[in-house]
């Protein structure tokens, strides 16, 4: 692949109006280019690591008193020579520095640009530049884990570890060959099985972890479902207040990404708009909120089942799923919660009726607060079946996924063919197809200009 | 003013994703307690104006691979010592480094607090403090300059050379007091009344480019107003889409901030909605629109009477005022638009009425852009009238606007005085009041919490 040899510019902090606003440029030329338009030290002839008080000027008009870092290549997140200019954040300023960088050679980045040079230039494997726009999109804690632990290299070293390991066999495989009229083997055949039995597992592992780490990615959708009066909206606002007063004492995080998402123990959860099935007063519409309950109930991973406690169904019926038939199908989902709990407790009938708690049964009050951390450790557990070790490596992207698949397959193939004998030769062209999967998803081999598109693409510009 | 004590901690980035964002620390501890969570250099050995790589560590969890920039009293913005800490842009990440900070030790900053600590360490006067928000909040080329005119000291200078006259001729005055018996004038009231004269004239002159300020500021406005079918959202699109296509050409501008405002030369202009006197089909709405019709032409600054030429109106009735009654008491508003110009000169009957164009209408054609440029200019200078000399200073603030006016009126008083021959601790009395003033727009004096509160108030959080 060959090196860029243009100089790229981007705004690389969130749009919008701030304080600060930073633009970032990198290449060959960042730092002369800057300098043909900074006023203050001579750019140039400062040392890397160092930052510097100046003005940026287009032609005699002072656009903005700025502070400007230089990053010396090697030692830059790109590998090449780096300048940030840290100016305010007004829209036009930010307009204005950019329009100079180009009128002074530079062009525009594409997104992702910045971490796709730190790949060409080798400062971090494929894998890890992925795990860079997932840590930048990570908004929750175990997210936020997933992706460090990969952007750290645990993913890589799992599979460069498989790779090496395969490496070294085909070698002896393919001295072989040299030898086939000798009739000789080098590589152990009953070792190589191991060998491939015990990558198949680990393959297996990363390719389970998948479910799991793509949930946690996207969120894990629950979806609260109710007659109408049962309590829903309020359910849905005590779970959502709670986290909310939590967040708001944090200045800078946006309200509109949490907005409907609920965060339990660090695990995102998206609670899926309930307005369908909110309370209604006639048949018909009662209908299409029951047509809307069944279509969130599908999408859900989880589906809370609220039951008024008040009401008369729920000591003549002790099972609850009878008055919901349609969501017989969506059963193993289901955790059920019974509402209004303080409420019934002081009706007068309560005290003469012969009643058990179920054990597997919830009963909260979502309005006094009652029970709700019961629900939520409930609806984790639900959602995550026991401990998340995030040292261990969850997989959460797609292409990931994919090229595991493709990992496996081969890794089958290769297993039928030790098994039915295959000669060397054969067996050699299903390890170099495995190895070749491998390598792309660290990018150890040369990967296609379409498929880095595609990587780099999901990038926000400026990274 | 007490200084002080406790360091501050804020998001100084938009808020949102974005490829990195600034923390930013300020206040005595802002090094210490930054190190206290950071792994590589240790930041309190380190010299001011270097920036250095390292991890934000929670105990031994891993948030963040960051650049903290370390700079040292009294070189940097608010004059304390100040870290910037460079992470990646994840709402999470940002969250649990402030979460850090702050169980470290330090505040969540007020909006403004940084820039308020800079006006209360002597780094800027009030008034620069105050272009501190304007330029962040500038969006034009205009609204740039007045605030970076004003950030440079531009206005502070005009104000405090007014005052240090004031305070000679006053010292003068006073010393007569001291020798009051004796009967003498140290001070020679000729020369004074003139000081007073041309002070007068100055303040004025400040006042006055208020009007243009305020406009510049908040962007001028401009109506749209027509029949229905006349062209209006035609004319909209082709102005807002012109100038779309140049602003969507950099990256980073978001979208929201210009979706109704078109910039002319810089200066930003603000199309009043005009959903209302959209075309319409019955008399009822019709009615309706015409109501917002007239309270849109009360709101803005210009008027745009769209004609369609091709309507049989067009030659019947060579004044189209006498269509629009309701818009006679805005006449000196309007700009008359004559639209579909190229239409018009095709169809047949055109050839044989005998026409002549009027040179205070505009002949323009929205739809295939002709005679769009010519519009704009009109626009233009009916708005500002003129050349616009950002180096004069032009006020634009609410506060400097009210306080000038106050100085106006002490000046008035203190003229009255001279002529009426008032005693000169009398005077004194007066221009003690007018320096008071003047005092409070550049800061020189001390100025009431709840009056900082209210300035710095407007700033965004972390600046």
């Amino acid at each position: 692949m060959n090196l860029p040899e243009n100089t790229i510019v981007a705004l690389s902090t969130a749009p919008g109006v701030g304080a600060i606003s930073v633009i970032r440029l990198s290449g060959e030329k960042a730092i002369t280019l800057t300098n043909s338009f900074f006023e203050g030290k001579d750019l140039e002839k400062v040392k890397g690591g160092t930052f510097h008080f100046g003005k940026i000027l287009n032609g005699t008009v002072v656009i903005d008193e700025v502070v400007v870092s230089v990053f010396k290549s090697p030692h830059s997140y790109t590998g090449e020579d780096v300048v940030e200019i840290s100016c305010h954040g007004s829209p036009y300023i930010i307009q204005e520095i950019i329009r100079l960088c180009l009128e002074a050679g530079a062009s525009l980045a594409e997104p992702g640009e910045f971490t796709q040079r730190a790949f060409l230039n080798g400062k971090m494997d494929l894998s890890q530049a992925e795990a860079v726009a997932d840590l930048i999109a990570s908004s929750s804690r175990i997210t936020h884990d997933m992706a460090m632990h990969q952007m750290r290299g645990g993913f890589s070293w799992d599979l460069n570890h498989l790779r090496e390991q395969l490496i070294e066999f085909t070698a002896l495989l393919e001295l072989e060959l040299d030898f086939s009229e000798e009739d000789v083997e080098f590589a152990d055949r009953s070792k190589f099985e191991e060998l491939i039995g015990h990558l198949l597992t680990k393959t297996k592992t990363l390719l389970d972890s998948f479910r799991l780490g793509n949930a946690m990615k996207n969120g894990i959708s629950v979806a609260i479902i109710g007659k109408p009066n049962a309590g829903k909206s309020t359910l849905l606002n005590t779970l959502l207040n709670e986290d909310r007063a939590i967040v708001s004492d944090i200045a800078g995080t946006t309200r509109d990404t949490i907005e409907e998402t609920l965060n339990i123990h660090g695990v995102l959860f998206r609670l899926i708009d309930t307005a369908g099935i909110r309370d209604h007063t006639n048949d018909v519409i009662e209908n299409i909120g029951i047509e809307r309950s069944m279509a969130n109930a599908a999408q859900s991973d989880i589906i809370l089942l609220l039951i008024d406690m008040t009401s008369s169904d729920f000591i003549k019926n002790p099972d609850p799923l009878t008055e919901f038939p349609w969501l017989q199908e969506f059963k193993s989902k289901i955790i059920l919660v019974n509402n209004k709990f303080l409420l019934w407790q002081n009706e007068p009938e309560v005290k003469e009726i012969k009643w058990q708690s179920d054990p597997d049964q919830l009963y909260i009050d979502a309005r006094d607060q009652f029970g709700i951390e019961t629900l939520k450790q409930k609806i984790f557990d639900r959602a995550i079946g026991g401990d998340i070790n995030t040292e261990n490596t969850i997989i959460s992207n797609v292409r990931h996924r994919d090229l595991l698949e493709k990992i496996k397959i081969s890794l089958e193939q290769i297993a039928l063919g030790l098994q039915t004998g295959l000669t060397g030769d054969l067996l050699a062209i299903d390890i170099h197809q495995c190895l070749r999967f491998i390598g792309e998803l660290t990018g150890r081999v040369e990967i296609d200009r379409d498929i880095l598109g595609a990587i780099f693409g999901r990038f926000c510009i400026g990274k």
